[in-house]
Formats: C-alpha cells, structure tokens, sequence
C-alpha cells in the first residue's frame, strides 16, 4: 500500500532517525568485527531498540494525526483502522 | 574494554546477524523516503527489534558460555558479573 492522497509531516524526520540507526548498527557490526566485549554489545544494541521506539512513535503519531483523522468518514475508515490495529498488534508484545 | 582473551565462537554468526539489520533498517529508511504507508513501516520497525532482541540473545548466550565461566574463579569475577548485570539491566525493561 501506498500514495494515498496526505502528507506525513514527519517524515523528513523520520528518515533522519532511521538514518541514525542504520549507522548505529553498523557501528555495533563492527565493534562485533573488532571482538569488543558483550556487554559492549548489548548496551549497544539495547540503545538501538530504545532508538526504534522512538521513531515508531513519531511514526504512530504522524499515523494518529494525518491517516486515520483522513479517513474519518472515509469508506475506507474500516481497512485504515484495521491496518493501524494489525500494526501495534505486532509491536506492541 | 576489548581483547580479553577468550573466542567468542558465534561472533561470526553475530556480525552477520547484524549485518542484516543494518540492510533491514537501510530498507525501512527508504520506505520512509518514499511515502510508504505507516502501518507498513510499524511492521517492519517490529521485525527489526525482534531481530535485535535474536541477536542479543545469541551474545548473551555466547558471553555467559564463554566469558562468565572463563572468569570462574579469577581475580576480575565480579567485575565480569557487575557488567553483565549492567547490561541486562539496560536490556531488560
């Protein structure tokens, strides 16, 4: 799914995040690559997860704010508000 | 702290773990870029940190194998077990 008709006004700041991460875990790659020790790693990788959150609630918001307030009175109202459902399903355990 | 001496034996497996993240969130970011939908962006932020969370499972593993047990007995035990504490504190929310 994609293109329907709406800005995400975050999403400038959201590439940026991910962009931030992807360095994140390259770094932690090559600390893995130099032997650096575990728990180096896993405070490491635990900032990373942190990082994830983040950027999965700006996502949420910009989701709240932009799609499903969109679709209010939409027919589509109940497929938005589904995907939205399946989503945090899957994120929040 | 790095180059004590013991193999991590999976830090193969690790690095390459971690290089699919990398590739994953790099993934993720262009999704972002290209206005994909929210919902689709969740999901994949979910599988990240359930890859996160394999990975660190498998240093977790490799490290109380390897390095608790290396320092059984030696003069650096407690320290060894304050910053695996450390890290599973930072990990484990």
């Amino acid at each position: 799914m994609e293109g329907h008709d709406h800005s995400h006004k975050e999403r400038k700041q959201v590439v940026n995040r991910l962009a931030r991460i992807e360095g994140h875990v390259r770094s932690i790659k090559e600390m893995a690559t130099d032997g650096r020790d575990c728990p180096d790693l896993l405070l490491q990788i635990a900032a990373v997860r942190k990082a994830l959150d983040g950027v999965a609630k700006v996502i949420l918001k910009d989701h709240l704010e932009q799609c499903v307030m969109a679709a209010a009175g939409q027919s589509n109202q109940e497929q938005v508000l589904e995907d939205l459902q399946n989503a945090l399903d899957h994120f929040i355990r």
